[in-house]
């Protein structure tokens, strides 16, 4: 499997998604600009995976800032600032960033620059070191919701090992419900306008063998009415305090579509996904994307000039259509505001708050 | 607005609706095989537009076999058999050809085929013309459907001018309440995975300075969540005794999102589109297309090698989904098996029984 981030001799490799599956193409980050760049045009995406790359971004920022002296401080903060303009819905990227910022401070403003430079990239390599063990967990409480080889599962866009630093949230819950043989098929809805389930996780599970169904996005109802697929997995950007999920646009209508057919509907994230200062999914700011997302693709106009488009790259999923949300410490249930509570109550969780 | 089907000098031009709307180029057919090809590659699609195509095919069939003698009645069986094979869900087509070998039956088998060539071509001028009335009708109640300066309206795939003779069923009525001042904006599905709606319906619209806004399919459901429409308007490739619609899929999906948020959900269709030998959307016989549809976008492969694909052209929308259905004898309510019932005890209807 490929690694959609890779620190290597202090430069970020980041696996270029806008290219895939034609193309296995990194892109070495040396500096901050180039990682902000990829997070804006989606080269990295994934809310973990923006998270960790922002992080980075970060320690490519601050090493810069070395021999400035007094502009080392200030620089660092326009730097978080510029990262945090990149995209605005998944809640990965600011909760990395504080994280960083946090620890940053715990030095006085006097110390030689080169040691908090080299606490940053500690706590960098940390974040993704984390994520990685975060979805090995999420994964097997995840796969402890299905029983025995009766599952066809269908999900929305890609929350696989391109959209963490590896093995994914909902895809690492398939990859082990596969591995324990709880599962007996994918069906990918392709997720225009960008194709991240026909590019990315079609193509993931694809290198493992495991069997997939890939169909159009307005193909999820009927699949669900003909009993194709018994359980929906997807990932998420941001979740509010009271259970509110946004996600890749297209997720709510699959969420109403699966409780119209009376099938289980799970979200798998981890807590860095938690948004605890926002009490509901209406607080979430969602991103709009550029029109030629939708009226072109490959460089072919596909649809008419002088008409207008609506291109909201996520959608909020209201918490009544979610059946259970699985996270590293385990799987919580409705009523979500306790349990996310439970999970703020938590003081060894590092939560957004 | 251009004509999908044009029948000029015993020569059937049709416009080729793959290419729109980069390109404006017209098929000629001066073959019945020609004709057959176009619906196969959907060339011509929409099922009224098939319907008059395929009548106008067997007149070319018919006309070639003028000389063949005795070979001329089991030629226009043969050609009749060929042409129902295009395409196995808009019924539009059976009952074209049905129409069609009804005119051909009431003449004795020795009569100059040159005559009985005149009479199919007449009839095919008949269905064509008709359809162009029975449009302006269906527009016209569907429009009182409305009332002044409200309505946001979405629709899905192509039901215009161009998936029929002229004018349009669904688009109709939207062409219809727009004159009237009845709605203010249509949000169209683009409709993977040939894209009828953001090649076609947006076009048509924009054509007549109608505010379009083009989405991907998967963002119906919140287009739905933020009230951006007040109805729904689709059209229908067959429609069984108790009401259930089969039309392009993703209309199921459509259906079901609009229920769960109080939408209504329109279905505007000809008598023609009506199955009476059928008792529910259960025996429609639901086509798949090639997985390349699904595969490819605009020529360029972007799902990976070695996975499946489902692809059906169609779904099914259970009766208990649809607000109303507007016909030419105008408008349907539940329970529909009872006003289906009463259409069809209308002697004056030409329906497939």
């Amino acid at each position: 499997m490929l690694q959609s981030i890779i620190w290597s001799d202090g430069v970020l490799q980041l696996l270029n998604q806008t290219l895939l599956p034609a193309k296995i193409e990194y892109i070495s980050c040396r500096d901050w600009q180039t990682v902000a760049e990829a997070i804006r045009r989606l080269e990295v995406r994934g809310a973990p995976a923006i998270g960790a790359a922002a992080a980075f971004g970060l320690v490519l920022g601050a090493r810069e800032l070395i021999t400035t002296n007094e502009k080392f401080w200030p620089g660092i903060t326009e730097i978080a600032a510029a990262l945090r303009k990149t995209r605005p819905t998944a809640v990965n990227l600011f909760w990395a960033i504080d994280r960083m910022l946090s620890v940053a401070s715990r030095y006085d403003q006097g110390t030689d620059p080169a040691i908090v430079v080299a606490a940053l990239e500690d706590e960098a390599q940390a974040i993704a070191a984390e994520d990685k063990e975060v979805n090995k967990k999420i994964s097997l409480y995840g796969a402890q919701l299905f029983t025995r080889g009766e599952y066809a599962v269908l999900t929305h866009c890609n929350a696989g090992a391109l959209a963490t630093v590896a093995f994914g949230t909902a895809l690492g819950v398939i990859r082990q419900a596969w591995a324990e043989g709880k599962i007996r098929r994918v069906f990918v809805d392709e997720t225009r306008p960008l194709l991240q389930g026909a590019r990315l996780t079609a193509w993931e599970l694809a290198q493992e063998n495991i069997p997939v169904t890939l169909i159009t996005d307005n193909m999820a109802g009927w699949v669900m009415k003909n009993g194709m697929v018994q359980a929906v997995l997807v990932g998420a950007d941001r979740i509010a305090r009271n259970g509110d999920v946004a996600n890749k646009i297209g997720t709510y209508s699959v969420a109403v579509l699966a409780k119209e057919h009376g099938i289980p509907f799970f979200v798998a994230a981890p807590v860095s996904t938690f948004d605890f200062t926002i009490a509901s999914g209406a607080d979430i700011p969602i991103e709009e994307r550029s029109a030629d997302e939708v009226s072109s693709f490959g460089g072919i106009r596909v649809a008419p000039e002088g008409i207008d488009i609506y291109n909201p790259a996520f959608d909020v999923t209201p918490n009544q259509y979610i059946t259970a949300i699985i996270t590293e410490y385990g799987v919580l249930r409705p009523p979500y505001d306790r349990a996310i509570a439970n999970l703020a109550n938590n003081e060894k969780i590092n939560l957004r708050r």
